[in-house]
């Protein structure tokens, strides 16, 4: 960390902009509105309380700060890239059939399949609207790309699924694009509506695209390592839902023929039975593969400090450093 | 009918652009392709083989060609009302659990729910990219204002479904966001995209608003009296869904006591058995509300008719009054 404080990172680049994330909360409850159907912000408000750190829009507008811009649209890029996140929670929580998000019932659970479909329908729609107000061709072009790739990320993994054929590369195209996608974007559209020239834009897409992809490999590795109180999350969610993560997709190329197996027999056959997850674990730690996973985020939060280099030194700039250091610091 | 001619008006209109639907049909191939995800290309040939009337992005061609467009964009903004349109099918079915779509299996039923609503999201992103390529910042508004609508509306239908206080204003206001948005979207980007004077695109968004809704309310009523071979669609699917559509809200609101708890039992309740369609039936002839039902919709193909009149005469403005009628001829 460059800074000396209690304080987290996250927290701190909060503060410095709290003014503007004030705003973005504000432009969220006017946009999730409906004047016809109150069924539409009553799902929205369940998410927007449940709160979550913000942190996507959050990078839109510390990359604009960053660049030096000083217009009001920053707020609505914010805004469109929250809804966007918010709308792909929906319906992945319709995919995954899951119960929980952010430690409440998920809205699948207390209205429906049907109403999280619709509403995260809804939602896009709303990002889409929000996005075509500054006016900026290339800010449309970016965040409809990052849908497109986003959907397309989210596809990938589900045909991956349960295929014990995955490999890291597959993996990591669908990294790339369920999560880093809007990652990337959101730093760049702040260098875009911020007219920045255009290695500095580059170098924020580099750095949203390696934050994003630290960020979810961490994630995965959390689902076999990580403390529920912490995480919101239970140990080997991923194992049950036979879901092909970086720690296991390198466990399963060292496999043995026995170990081999065990994977077919619990992840690609989904014939899973009491101990099993202990196993599993006990053939990550017999292969290291938890610590090489651990390593290639470590490479990821390192990759996106040094995509930053191009840009001038300032104070948001240490801010996103020592976010790309946090992300990871969840770890140790 | 306008014109004597055994084709119908359909077919004509389509002949008469046969150059930019095939132009439309290129577009819809190279846009709905994936490079990583393959499912997306499997799931929407399906769709996309089936066929359909492709009704929405000729009316776009329609409007363009009418308004003298001799520009490329109108094929863009085709295709990205099929995507729209195709999007919602797939969310469609997942929300009403359908098993058939123009006579073949649904997508949720031959692959998986999952993948019906992430390759919705894919072509919906898909129509948001497609929409910024003409530069045109009112053709984004009208667009992306007509799926926020889509979405709305049929949020609004999830939360009316089985609700008998449901009035004809409230079935009108599903209708204009589920249907005649796009339908209305449809023709007013033609013109826009023409730079038509201001009064003839108002005449356009009129004439795809009317056309939508007399659209919506045949297809509510063939599900009570259509002939199944024709319309590939069951008698009585409404009513066993438990939908509250136009026949129903109508006959609800003549009925006496019994014929209340008839219908409470019915559609509130959901508790049907044996016999019960065809005493709805005999309740929805007893107070006339099929025949009101089809002067509505009548009333609707002549306002969408009428609606045309500030448009110049034109080859392509007769063959839009006569899909009025036709829209409508399927009930007589």
């Amino acid at each position: 960390m460059s800074t000396v404080t209690s304080q987290k990172p996250h927290d701190r680049l909060a503060q410095a902009l709290s003014n503007e994330m004030a705003a973005v909360s504000a432009l969220i409850r006017e946009r999730m509105a409906s004047e016809h159907a109150p069924r539409i912000p009553e799902v929205t408000a369940h998410l927007v309380e449940a709160g979550g750190k913000r942190l996507r829009p959050m990078l839109t507008l510390a990359a604009a700060k960053l660049c030096g811009y000083t217009g009001p649209y920053h707020i609505h890029l914010a805004t469109t890239v929250e809804f966007i996140h918010t709308a792909t929670l929906l319906h992945d929580d319709v995919v995954d059939e899951s119960s929980q998000r952010r430690g409440r019932p998920t809205a699948n659970l207390l209205w429906d399949n049907q109403s999280s479909v619709l509403v995260g329908d809804y939602l896009f729609a709303r990002s889409f609207q929000l996005m075509t107000e500054p006016g900026s061709m290339p800010v449309m072009r970016i965040l409809s790309n990052a849908a497109a790739t986003i959907a397309e990320g989210e596809v990938l993994q589900l045909t991956a699924a349960q295929n014990l054929a995955t490999t890291e590369q597959v993996y990591l195209q669908v990294v790339r694009g369920k999560t880093a996608a809007l990652f990337s974007a959101a730093t760049e559209v702040g260098g875009v509506i911020a007219d920045a020239p255009e290695d500095h834009v580059r170098a924020l897409f580099d750095y949203g695209d390696a934050l994003g992809i630290a960020f979810q490999i961490v994630d995965d590795l959390l689902d076999y390592q990580g403390d529920t109180s912490a995480t919101g999350k239970n140990i080997g969610d991923d194992f049950r839902e036979r879901k092909l993560t970086l720690p296991v997709i390198k466990a399963i190329a060292l496999a043995d023929d026995e170990e081999r197996a065990f994977w077919v027999r619990t992840i690609e056959k989904g014939k899973q039975t009491e101990g099993d997850l202990e196993h599993a674990l006990t053939l990550l730690n017999k292969h290291g593969t938890l610590k090489a996973t651990q390593a290639d985020a470590l490479a990821w939060a390192e990759k996106a400090k040094s995509a930053l280099a191009p840009l001038p030194a300032h104070e948001i700039k240490d801010m996103l450093i020592d976010i790309a250091d946090y992300v990871v610091s969840r770890l140790t």
